[in-house]
């Protein structure tokens, strides 16, 4: 990464958007700039379309064998692909229902699957990174809000020339996509570090968090523009109606958040564990329907409240297909104006989907296949362009259901290697053997194990022989340190099945799903409020800023507790003052942001803060914090350290246990792969780095020179 | 403990009912009965007023005293007081509204809480152990239902002379109690192991979740006996009423339970979280009683519906005081028929104070005062008669509340001597002491802190003596093994402040709480089933046929994970099959005893199965699991083991935090010491021991001969 410290450009190759091994071109151009001290973005412009070529001629490679490697995973491709599709259309049917609430049924749920259902399609067959998954986001839904309040409020505009004039916002869209696509601009992203992500991260859930309250609020309400005399609108049928909401969208809420952590449950097999943990979520959107439906006959229809949109075979949904035939009577200041709000969708989307692709392919997932930034966000701008002229709200890269993708697909081998591996050096260990035989006794059983090619093995094998020869050849007299179980997990690639077959399907069904319409319109509102909040508390766990600011309310005499559990690195290293200072700055931030977001039309310009945060971190937050702090506080990658509890390597003392683990072990090693990497990776899907100290950890970093010594 | 292994009468001195140090005529009595292999019954019965006039010995010597130190403790006694008033006045409110439903309201929560009262100042002034509450408990309210149901459907008693007859019952259970006083009955109740006790509250927290369930149920129907014409119990007020029944049941139920948890909390100042963990579930109830005013205006008074109770200044509740003159009019073969049901109260009554008295002043607490248990039942039969001549139900010795008093008041200094001592151990450690050094300067530490008489101190300086000497006695060489900390926690006596005044006041405020009834009868019928749900599934930790329960639902791959916590030392000794066969029978003991509270009227005799039990215990159990492991599973005391995770010592790597620790230690160490022992105990009040390994445990155990060397 390249950042500047001291005002001086310097490079820490443990960065979060570590392109080097993926964009070779990149990699030597930053090297380049460093020694030169030059800023890049003069570099880019100067070459265009570089980028592009380059994703394109590596993708190129590899497009054959991604359809032949997915095509031979047969049925166990199945499995990632429900699990994907039920993690990715559920946010978008409530995305959906938000939006048609916001736009007097403008768009509705049939737009945002169908969106989401056409661009998966696309770029599962034309995209640069097919892990990559597609959906209508949350900032898309708060865009679309304001434009069509603007909209609204034009008699020369109106309702009706709202999703005409959406579609000059999406040319236009498109157009600075091709900008940035073409002139490189992917390379500037690791400017956006944690402190704007996670700022960004916590203002969704706070968004989210005011639409569950202001959906369950509703529940009491008359709809606008309904007939009040309606026997359901009467007050004690409206105070019922709100009542149930509060069962169901609390009712969601908890169950949807206990199944989530099935999969460390202690009861229940592995299989019924996996299951809840997988599907749960969705299984109590059907099991929370299906009580809905155990209201008494008596109560009037309508009561509880249930989604409402129109099928997509309805004349409300099929008119707007024709939005391109409209676009021309959009008045010309109108066009010219529609690119203001371009500017900032253009802006986020270009950062949201780099992310997500970004932590879909993490150095620690080991993908073999290059990455495809530049051309992604190109294909992009098309896909922009081609919702735009449909009168669909556009889909981006979403978070966090990519890494979750790849996630999905990366359980199937790595952890049985693993173990193999661990067991051979746990036992050369006690045989005393040297640094090189526990070396020699380990790649024995990976090479019998892995059947991939040849190259990747050597490679992944010499990752493994630095680690375990450290000892021998720094000179190292201490042997203890050599810990396999830790070292192995830290260095030992997981293998991810990189195809485009999972992606098609779970897009595909996306689009049967539009066909489902009559079926998702059975469940309540009041479901779908809850799972706002759902998603708003489940984002939190791992998201450092929030992990901060409970920091900030526990007493100083309790603060040993959180050393005493696995805790990010920071805690130990950062004082006190200088993480409260940070977290107050960060919170007032928030504050500002989430101000911006209730002005009335003004309120289009809300990723402003975030473009603003990232000069503010470079020149004015490393005059406040000390660098060394603040390198720590907005640290690149997320890094957690163990805490005084030993997590792993228990020995059974009864004999009957051992026997009976013997016994289910096979069973067992794939539920457990899937808990080990749960456990591994934050709610936003980024893995967390688990290392045993925190002077470690920094010795294994590559600073230049000077920073070391500062230290 | 007195127990029948393989036939033979065994002693265990570590026994749970271990009346040795309070009761010395007793202990001695044991001894003698061990060498003579004879059963103690019958020795019993020819010493009879032995026990009680021990126990007026006893206590005389220390009658002024209780009330001189109580007055002595000043304003600091009003915490303990408060405490035990709310804890012990909600159950009694909520029980009261159960047994107005169960009878019509021929009694209700005015009865019960004049009943607490009155036997509550009667036992403060005149009681044998004065730590010991009162109150009407469960068993009380379940055996008054099926006598009225009893009375209700006989034309010659019926509703009107039921109060008389049920006179007449308490009149029978009163004698009973007195001939179980004279004649020792008391030096049997070790035969009650923890399989019989845990079996019966068990069925307590069933029978609590049923009461929880048909509750909530109720709350969408009309009660019985009301004007269906009303406008509450119209269709969709009704079903308004109930599912705001659901709401304020499970509100208060969560809440309840998160708030209880409160002092193991990370966030807030150490005042708050002692006064959230302390005065919680009251506060919750307020809390929701509050919100329950929150309903608008529109919706119909009685909706949600409120305690139903008369005043206490009403003549519904006045009217029975005169129940004495009724009791001539009884039938005189009805009379001789209440004998039955008086068999089963005099044993519930006799096991339940009796138990109750025994978790009060158990071993750990270090109590000075002798116990009282023989001249407790007499009083408690004075008691009942008293309660039955005026129509009230009597109160007997309540769980968990007795042993939370005792706990209660022995926060006071016990922790700050502790502390010192591990200060003065570990440095001495450091500086290589040997064992003599270091016990000589804890023993100086410990005389300077402590004022108590000279005596007391002597004895628990042996214990520690032994403790700290007993490596170099025995000729150990590690010295390792010796953790202050660990080991002065096991020994180091608590502190009580044995005294009166406590009980009395939190009796003088149920009184009057007797008037607060206009406030009492404003909160939702709804809290209170709630409240009911709270109190089932608060008592489940703690009780090992629960734990081992869910224990059969762990799959065996996922085991460790239980040895990985603190875990009853029967998971690592007795093989799974034998925990497996032992839960079953159990389980479906269970099933049985709930059956039986089913049956109309022989439901009464649903503590039948519980002396039948004992038998069961005695002689058949034993012919069926190894006695060694029976003597685990039904271990006398609760019995844990660290997990492999280490609890305590851990040292601070910041310097900020460890100075900002300095600062606040001296307001910390009182709240530490609450969190400590509410760790240390279960949900039932045992007190919890914690070893390090199981077979170092064992060796301290004083088993004859022939039992050590089976093993």
């Amino acid at each position: 990464m390249l950042c500047l410290v001291d005002g001086k450009i310097v490079m820490n190759v443990k960065s979060k958007f570590s392109f080097e091994k993926s964009c070779p071109v990149f990699f030597f151009f930053q090297v380049k700039v460093f020694s030169k001290s030059f800023p890049p973005e003069m570099e880019n412009l100067k070459a265009p379309f570089k980028g592009i070529a380059n994703d394109v001629k590596g993708r190129a490679g590899c497009y054959k064998q991604d359809w032949i490697t997915g095509l031979r995973s047969g049925l166990g491709i199945l499995a990632p692909t429900t699990y994907i599709f039920f993690a990715s259309a559920l946010p978008v049917i409530a995305f959906g229902e938000q939006l048609s609430r916001d736009t007097d049924g403008s768009l509705s749920t049939v737009e945002t699957l169908a969106s989401t259902a056409l661009c998966g399609i696309l770029h599962s067959i034309f995209g640069g990174q097919p892990l990559l998954i597609l959906g209508v986001a949350e900032p898309t839904v708060i865009m679309y809000t304001y434009l069509y309040n603007f909209a609204k409020g034009r008699d020369d505009l109106g309702q009706e020339l709202y999703l005409a004039w959406v579609g000059w916002v999406c040319v236009w869209t498109a157009l600075l996509l091709f900008l940035l696509a073409v002139f490189n601009a992917c390379t500037v992203i690791n400017r956006f570090t944690r402190i704007a992500g996670e700022l960004f991260g916590m203002l969704i859930t706070v968004l989210f968090i005011q639409e569950a309250i202001k959906g369950v609020v509703s529940e009491f309400q008359v709809p606008e523009h309904q007939d009040t005399k309606l026997e359901k609108y009467q007050f004690q049928w409206l105070y019922t109606n709100g009542l149930l909401g509060i069962i169901f969208s609390l009712g969601l809420l908890c169950t949807a958040l206990k199944s989530r952590r099935a999969r460390s449950w202690w009861y229940g097999t592995g299989w019924f564990r996996s299951f809840i943990a997988d599907y749960g979520v969705p299984l109590m959107v059907v099991v929370w329907t299906a009580m809905s439906f155990s209201v008494p006959s008596k109560v009037p229809s309508g009561v509880p409240r249930r989604l409402f949109s129109p099928l997509p075979w309805e004349s409300a949904s099929t008119q707007h297909w024709t939005v391109i035939k409209d676009m021309g009577r959009v008045p010309p200041s109108y066009i010219f104006a529609a690119f203001i709000p371009a500017v900032m969708i253009a802006g986020l989307y270009f950062f949201d989907h780099s992310v997500a692709s970004q932590l879909a392919q993490q150095k620690e997932f080991n993908l073999k296949n290059p990455s495809a930034y530049h051309y992604d966000i190109l294909l992009l701008g098309f896909m922009t362009l081609l919702c735009g002229l449909i009168g669909l709200p556009p889909s981006n890269g979403v978070l966090p259901q990519s890494p979750m993708h790849t996630k999905s697909l990366a359980v199937l081998k790595g952890q049985i290697i693993r173990r193999k591996m661990v067991e051979s050096a746990k036992e050369s260990i006690q045989q005393k053997a040297s640094d090189s035989e526990i070396y020699g006794k380990m790649q024995a059983v990976f090479i019998e194990m892995d059947k991939s090619p040849e190259t990747a093995v050597v490679k992944e094998l010499e990752d493994l022989k630095k680690v375990v020869m450290k000892g021998e050849n720094e000179g190292e007299i201490k042997k203890e340190t050599f810990d396999p179980e830790k070292h192995i997990e830290a260095y030992l690639p997981v293998r991810v099945n990189e195809q485009r077959v999972s992606n098609l399907l779970q897009s595909l069904l996306v689009a049967v799903s539009v066909c489902a319409m009559p079926a998702i319109k059975l469940i309540p509102t009041s479901v779908l409020w809850g799972y706002f909040a759902y998603m708003a508390i489940d984002s939190l766990p791992g998201n450092q800023f929030w992990e901060r600011m409970l920091l900030l309310f526990i007493t100083p005499t309790r603060r040993y507790k959180v050393l005493e559990h696995v805790h990010a690195s920071f805690v130990e290293s950062v004082p006190y003052r200088f993480i409260a200072m940070f977290t107050l700055f960060q919170f007032i931030y928030l504050l500002i942001c989430f101000g911006v977001t209730w002005i009335p039309i003004a309120g289009i310009l809300f990723p402003l803060p975030f473009f603003l945060l990232i000069i503010i971190r470079q020149y004015i937050l490393p005059k406040l914090i000390l660098p060394n702090y603040l390198r720590e506080l907005d640290a690149a990658e997320y890094e957690e350290l163990t805490g005084a509890f030993p997590r792993t390597s228990f020995s059974f003392s009864s004999r009957e246990m051992d026997i009976s683990r013997l016994e289910n072990e096979a069973d067992a090693v794939e539920r457990f792969d899937a808990e080990l990497l749960d456990e591994l990776t934050t709610s936003r899907g980024e893995l967390k780095l688990r290392t045993v100290s925190f002077s470690e950890e920094r010795k294994g970093q590559v600073y230049p020179k000077e920073i070391v010594e500062e230290e």
